[in-house]
């Protein structure tokens, strides 16, 4: 799986105390940054390819300010033009979220979407989650 | 349902050059103010009862900056202590984003989940969908 | 001068419990909505002009969610090519935030920074802080 | 000086292409975390000190996604009450960013500024800037 290490911020938090809920997407996209890369190798914009259909986020204890926080991401399935992730975020032994996301691999300029190539299929396999 | 009318920023689009799908949460949350303000009427954090417990989000449609964009909420089930929201966000006559989320009506200082007050049950069944 | 009112989120506060310093420069930006407009009518982010130079912000008071915000931006001055803005943020009767920026009317593809043509100088001036 | 290395994220970007201008203060707010330590040492934030007076931001160089950013973050002067910062932010060897922040050692609940603690003091002018 992908690993990613992330100390939370004060603007990250809310007034109840705790890290607030919209933070979670944006850690979570954080840690897709490697699978966006197998996809857009020189990281430009015109070139992306990545959308997001879907996520599903379970918020499963409180992530609190003043202590790294862990992203997981594993790769859940690889269609044929599109991509499920599986995702969970620890801090110290809590698990704190988990959650999916699907992508599409989506030729944005000419919109449609197309098929995952083997090269990049073959390395997103490597991050199989049992 | 509630109806909230939202002016995109800048800061909330991204270099794909749509609205980034990490603020479609922030937006949705914005979306429930009027739904916090039934559990906490001063909207003080040390009073504040509403935790989410999951979302779920369907990216149906791009979201483009220069265009308002109008929030739906509705109120899909009320439980003894917990409630499903069912969202949608348009932009003109597009339906961009649908979803749902689950709160519980939770004191976070005694750490215990209340009954949902029938008087708040009340006003929310007015916002029930359909 | 502009005027924008905003309703603060939840997502924009943080754990001491007030809105978080970092969300007012998003506020005061989204306040520049109408003059973004005047240099890039179609909102295109390809067609895009104003580049921010230099933000100054003074926090004079703090900002509670639960009641909206109104945030003011005046021209403080049209340079050949450049604009200074003075911006303020009331909360009821309360100045909250006062501030300046510093735009220059930029031509991203072909790097140079462009006169600012004369119907946007005379609607901005239009604007102009007394 | 203090010295925090950050991986940008997309939602970080907005749609002209690089990092917006918006995404800075969060940067450099993140930077200040081991100074917000200093203050408060269990990182909670019923104990919370620092209270942000002004911020100011030369915007020197646009950022990129896709290559890491270090945020450097010098004591510029330390004041009885008070606290000047001198920041810089860049990305490879482009210095993009540099700012100052002024924050008062405040007491939240009883309203007053408090006098920086001599071991603090102390602490805080290892990382003066010559």
């Amino acid at each position: 799986m992908y690993h990613t290490r992330i100390e939370p911020r004060v603007s990250e938090t809310d007034g109840v105390g705790h890290i607030n809920n919209t933070t979670i997407p944006i850690w979570l996209e954080a840690g897709r940054n490697e699978i966006f890369k197998l996809f857009t190798p020189d990281s430009s914009f015109k070139n992306w390819r990545m959308i997001i259909l879907n996520m599903n986020v379970d918020y499963v204890s409180q992530i609190y300010y003043g202590k790294t926080v862990d992203i997981y991401t594993w790769v859940e399935k690889v269609g044929r033009t599109s991509l499920v992730l599986y995702e969970e975020i620890h801090q110290g032994e809590t698990l704190c979220v988990k959650g999916t996301a699907v992508y599409v691999n989506y030729h944005i300029k000419e919109k449609y979407s197309e098929p995952i190539p083997p090269e990049i299929r073959k390395e997103l396999e490597l991050h199989l989650r049992k």
